[in-house]
């Protein structure tokens, strides 16, 4: 098997941390707020726990940082309660435990891992909550990195200005992976117990190119091209480097839970994204990609890619990417009986 | 509630992190290693976890290292297991999450808190291990700080070599922190669960003074004292701090159990601690006392105090040292059923 991609969040709690550099995420979390309380009032069956001693939720790529709690109080207003923030090994847990506020109404427990792995014991979760996180894949698609093939990326650090065969190479490895954590999650989740998914995405007829998150993404590949220009990082390096991320539609995302077959469609729905202006959003840029980046190419580029060619960029491309869509997908999934 | 004391062991990596300096411990845990097979293999109903999926195992006060991982080792040979590994939540979980090796055969998660609190749901734990631990007391002895009280611990910061007073009120400290340690565990065990704690101890005809660690201790004491004649600290400081740990015997340690009623003595034993050489044994209590020590006498006297002056009063009453027993208490428990 693969060794999964490791790329956490920034840790700690400074500038640049994904800590102080997520509200984009945040207000994801907000918005799916009142669509998980409903969820759970409407599509829960209470007798799924009734013989367990507790409720037992995980949150999926919880990285470090307040949305990682706020996302839990959605979700906890019943007794025994045991919370699991799940995130990788190299995620800044120390942050996350020691900002987890005392007296809190339940248990709280961290696993370290990928969710593209098994993470929890068999039936072992009523609940799992997963926000900005599924977008990130197991892996850059072997194609696009490979010289030979007719998806090779050459040139581009990501899919959504390339040729239809890197397209085609995300979309498949997308497909395969959310399959995959479909797999996973139905071992670990009791029959009749719900997954809510929150991930940044696109509408169902709106092409790559048309995408705000892509078109945010472009800014960063262009960015790096511009670097190569000037010679800072050597041009080889943009060929071999691909940021392995998808944004789906929740059509692609519908597909790939009917092939799965293990769970049904309670909740499917596109909840609106604020589009943050052009400073913000390349911080929150900068908090999500960093760990990628620098283990690429080298820290040294960091504060003249994000702080400087990144945020102008955007700014001088805040038209276009004005008449862009920003949408999160919001899937609710029950935990179908094993035939 | 008074707040618990938090003083975890030193993190990372480094020179003086608990990872690098826990050889004593280890070979308490390897000591207890055959001890608490038999236990498994003897003591342990395999009905209690029959009905559930997955048999789950708690490490309480795991810290940071090799230790932590190979205590679960001893207990794991079957297949669904699911490992938590607590410590307070300044940790260093990074380390510890970071240092899990790849495919172990276990699913793995921390929990952050100190264990004189409630850590996990009603009936929710199989096995619970907990070595070099339980010693640490949740707080010092309120009267051992009171200028008032005829328990007042003045000039020193341990209370072997101290009035009775003193040694009434850290033993009485133990007493009520380990009542209280076994109806938070009689909580999240299951009945017929068992519990194995490992505690650094006495002989129970050993008087406190003739106690390896206890000698140690006013190693650290004694050095402090001197420091205070030098004026490198304040004499004040010494008579606010005291060490929160006490060595029990195996005597108290029964005495609590049997006063608290929830638990079986299932095995009960002492377990010959080797005693480190000088300069091993003041890292071993620089790692494991640097956090306690240096919250209240700041940082700049770490190196003298265990480095320098520790470890020279080791060496010199090392002919006394060797006449002292260091011993480990080894005590299984069972989780009686509920009356």
């Amino acid at each position: 098997m693969t060794e999964v991609v490791v790329r956490p969040m920034n840790g700690g709690n400074g500038l640049h941390s994904y800590s102080k550099n997520s509200t984009f995420q945040r207000k994801a979390i907000e918005a799916a707020k009142e669509l998980i309380n409903k969820a759970i009032a409407e599509k829960l069956d209470i007798k799924i726990f009734s013989s367990s001693n507790s409720f037992k939720i995980a949150d999926l790529g919880c990285s470090v940082g307040t949305n990682t709690l706020l996302a839990v109080q959605n979700s906890t207003q019943h007794p025994e309660f045991q919370v699991f923030f799940n995130d990788q090994a190299s995620n800044d847990f120390n942050q996350l435990f020691t900002s987890i506020p005392p007296n809190i109404p339940y248990f709280a427990a961290g696993v370290p891992g990928s969710f593209h792995r098994r993470l929890f014991p068999n039936n072992s979760l009523h609940f799992v909550h997963s926000s900005c996180a599924a977008q990130w894949l197991s892996r850059v698609p072997e194609d696009v990195l490979d010289k030979s093939s007719p998806a090779w990326n050459k040139g581009r650090v990501h899919y959504s200005n390339s040729t239809p065969q890197v397209m085609k190479a995300f979309e498949d490895q997308f497909a395969e992976d959310m399959d995959n954590f479909m797999k996973l999650r139905a071992q670990e989740i009791v029959v009749g117990g719900l997954m809510a998914l929150i991930l940044p995405g696109r509408l169902n007829e709106t092409p790559h190119t048309e995408a705000y998150l892509n078109k945010a993404f472009e800014q960063v590949e262009s960015s790096l091209i511009d670097m190569a220009k000037k010679g800072i990082i050597r041009e080889e390096k943009i060929d071999s480097f691909n940021i392995p991320i998808y944004f789906a539609s929740l059509q692609e995302v519908e597909s790939a839970v009917k092939r799965n077959g293990c769970f049904s469609i309670e909740i499917m729905e596109n909840i609106p994204h604020e589009k943050p202006q052009p400073k913000v959003m390349s911080s929150t840029l900068r908090a999500g990609l960093e760990g990628t980046i620098k283990e690429h190419f080298g820290d040294e580029i960091l504060d003249e890619l994000f702080d400087t060619l990144v945020c102008n960029k955007l700014e001088e491309s805040s038209l276009i990417t004005e008449s862009c869509k920003s949408v999160g997908l919001f899937v609710v999934l029950k935990r179908k009986p094993n035939e």
